[in-house]
């Protein structure tokens, strides 16, 4: 297979959601359907599904399974994927406890604080565990993702016990760059980057 | 000034964080320093850069404040942006009192809930209002974005109450597209998308 774009697999992203969604109601669906449904332009869409195996068929359009499925493979999402959240405050309570991750590949696996006085706490499924049990947490449930859900000052300290414990993939929720080895991929999620992208387009 | 494609928009947010971080040791900044503290590939700095009035001195680089300071004005982020935050669960009361907004643009107005067992109650500094208050509470702060933070079930009542009180840049945090009408401007924030991101990119 081609090498795919970051941009496209981004988009296969939004289409796999628009894909379930869409399933509750039909089995069949047009890229110019798809297009609608995910917002994203029509030709846009062609180019993209390209990348897939399946091919539409003329007048009738795409099966939904048979599409939502080949995108879940090629995103790597036959299996689901377990999760370490770093931070038991506001923000890792809230992604421990994210209904969104239900039914689309990800399961919370154990939260870590380093604060004692939260360690040992429950948020609702999770109880939060020491730092110092991460390495052998990320072993016992074969977690493979890592959440950074620490103050700035932490996140490097977080990022450093994450590559520790054998984290090869990170999604960062604090506001600051962290520093990995080569072979770690770290997604940012900067809440004030979404905002100022919001502010350009804001109607002046 | 030509109008800017919107990964520009995006990486200028990130460019603007990296230089007031940089702007703490020094004052002048070469592209290839930019794209080294931002991971962003040099080309691709300097022709974004491009749109901006700047030129960076050859030999020198470019003034950093003066830089930073053309990216905010792009931005619209030279005043300060009021926000109102819809739901005050663990994602609402987390994004409220989030730290990484001080210092980037944006506070938090107001929050609020249509649940009576949390409304009046405080997160923070914010006492959670009853959403019927919403209008007024706009008008009155200001304020110019919204953000959704409701369960998916929720999220369309929570974007037409925005729209109803005149809020035209939602940020949406909630797994599930809204719909609202063209001159809204709706970015999402998905973070199961962004795990999914993350486990295409998972070495194997």
């Amino acid at each position: 297979m081609d090498r795919i774009p970051r941009a496209t697999i981004e988009r296969f992203t939004v289409y796999l959601q628009c894909l379930r969604t869409a399933e509750r109601d039909t089995t069949t669906v047009s890229s110019e359907q798809i297009s609608g449904k995910c917002g994203v332009n029509p030709a846009l869409v062609r180019k993209d599904l390209a990348y897939l195996g399946s091919k539409g068929v003329r007048g009738v359009g795409y099966d939904i399974a048979g599409l939502a499925g080949e995108i879940e493979k090629v995103l790597n999402l036959q299996h689901e994927w377990r999760v370490v959240i770093l931070g038991a405050g506001r923000l890792g309570s809230a992604l421990a406890n994210y209904p969104g991750f239900v039914g689309r590949g990800f399961s919370v696996a154990a939260v870590f604080d380093n604060d004692p006085a939260i360690v040992g706490t429950r948020t609702d499924g999770h109880v939060v565990q020491p730092v110092d049990r991460l390495q052998e947490a990320v072993a016992e449930h074969g977690a493979a993702i890592g959440v950074i859900a620490v103050p700035a000052a932490n996140a490097q300290d977080a990022a450093d016990a994450l590559v520790g414990a054998g984290i090869k993939s990170i999604l960062n929720f604090a506001p600051v760059l962290v520093d990995v080895p080569a072979g770690v991929e770290v997604r940012r999620v900067d809440l004030a980057t979404e905002l100022q992208v919001l502010a350009y387009y804001q109607p002046t």
